[in-house]
């Protein structure tokens, strides 16, 4: 049975299926129909079995209603709904650093549109950013088979020249100058922690003796 | 209407209302019959809003089964189950450092049962320490009113020798001496981050000159 989320999008079981023999090394894995999601968790649970690092999806935040208790079995939740999540999908630990981000998609061969942010996402990577978080969305041009990890920083610009009138996406030239391309692999499916290595290094640099402030 | 999870225990929206005003000066909070989670949730949410740290509390993970889709409005869950989490209830970043924790009570006026956690908790916790996290356990003795900050290093200790054949609690005496204790307090409710600021420090003289696993 298909389920769904409000905007029409496939609910899927997080899977934890092992991935693949290297017979498949010249397979594209980005066209085997799988969400750019069940390929950020399946990359999390490499990253995870192999001690690299504790990344996980937060689960979808539910308004629960009703609840039933039926005798000898488990509870079920009879009435509920989906709410609007106030953070990103996606946070953990990795290299002792705190990293935030969200994976989004888009059919556009051209530009990546910003509706696919809320206000709310933006928010918090900047709160987690001026904590001293390492923030970033990735991005699929899933039409173009293209994947890009962009730092929230970079994200932040256009967000802001579009709240002031700018143009309501990114376009993909930018994109290519200014994220760095990911490139699709058997494990993990989709290395997005070698971009972040990057990240991490120039964070380190620019933070040096900076001091975060204290309760 | 009362909701109950499957273990019991009272389903609470999470509240956003502002504390009080300085006549409650001298008001033990711990006593008004708000829920552990709920204390440590308004403590985060000063947290944020003072711009001193961002920790969530993540969403109760569900499983769901069937979803309705009305006419002009909302999608309604129509049947869902509590799973089990893979991971502790807190995350998030302060001062630059990933903090991961859990926080449990009991009525016990001797003793911690070791049963409050579960092995993949343990387990989420030493992948995070792992990576250079913070992770802790946050104890309320609620007969006693008596709060503490404990190490995850500490608890894993308790938690080894109970797998061995041990004891299956923690005393108060132990925790009186391995761990911070900490004193209610208007805003934040429960300030558990003046005891995470002597752990970052330890933290930062253990781990000088460490180097974590990188991809």
């Amino acid at each position: 049975m298909t389920i769904r989320y409000p905007n029409g999008k496939v609910y899927r079981q997080p899977s934890h299926s092992k991935a693949t023999t290297s017979k498949f090394a010249n397979v594209n894995f980005g066209d085997r129909g799988m969400s750019l999601e069940q390929e950020i968790n399946d990359s999390n649970t490499y990253y995870l079995e192999n001690d690299i690092a504790v990344i996980h999806k937060k689960p979808t935040p539910i308004q629960i209603v009703k609840v039933d208790y039926p005798r000898r079995s488990a509870a079920v939740i009879r009435e509920a709904y989906f709410k609007q999540a106030s953070t990103t999908d996606y946070n953990g630990v990795y290299r002792g650093k705190y990293l935030d981000f969200e994976a989004k998609e888009t059919k556009s061969k051209t530009a990546f549109p910003l509706k696919n942010f809320h206000a709310h996402q933006i928010q918090h990577m900047r709160q987690c950013l001026h904590q001293g978080g390492i923030c970033f969305v990735v991005i699929r041009f899933a039409t173009l088979g293209r994947l890009f990890l962009l730092t929230a920083t970079d994200l932040f610009g256009y967000w802001d020249q579009q709240a002031a009138g700018g143009r309501k996406s990114i376009p993909l030239t930018v994109i290519e100058r200014l994220a760095t391309e990911l490139h699709y692999h058997i494990n993990p499916r989709i290395p997005y922690l070698s971009a972040v290595d990057n990240l991490i290094d120039e964070s380190s640099s620019n933070h040096k003796g900076e001091h975060y402030g204290r309760k």
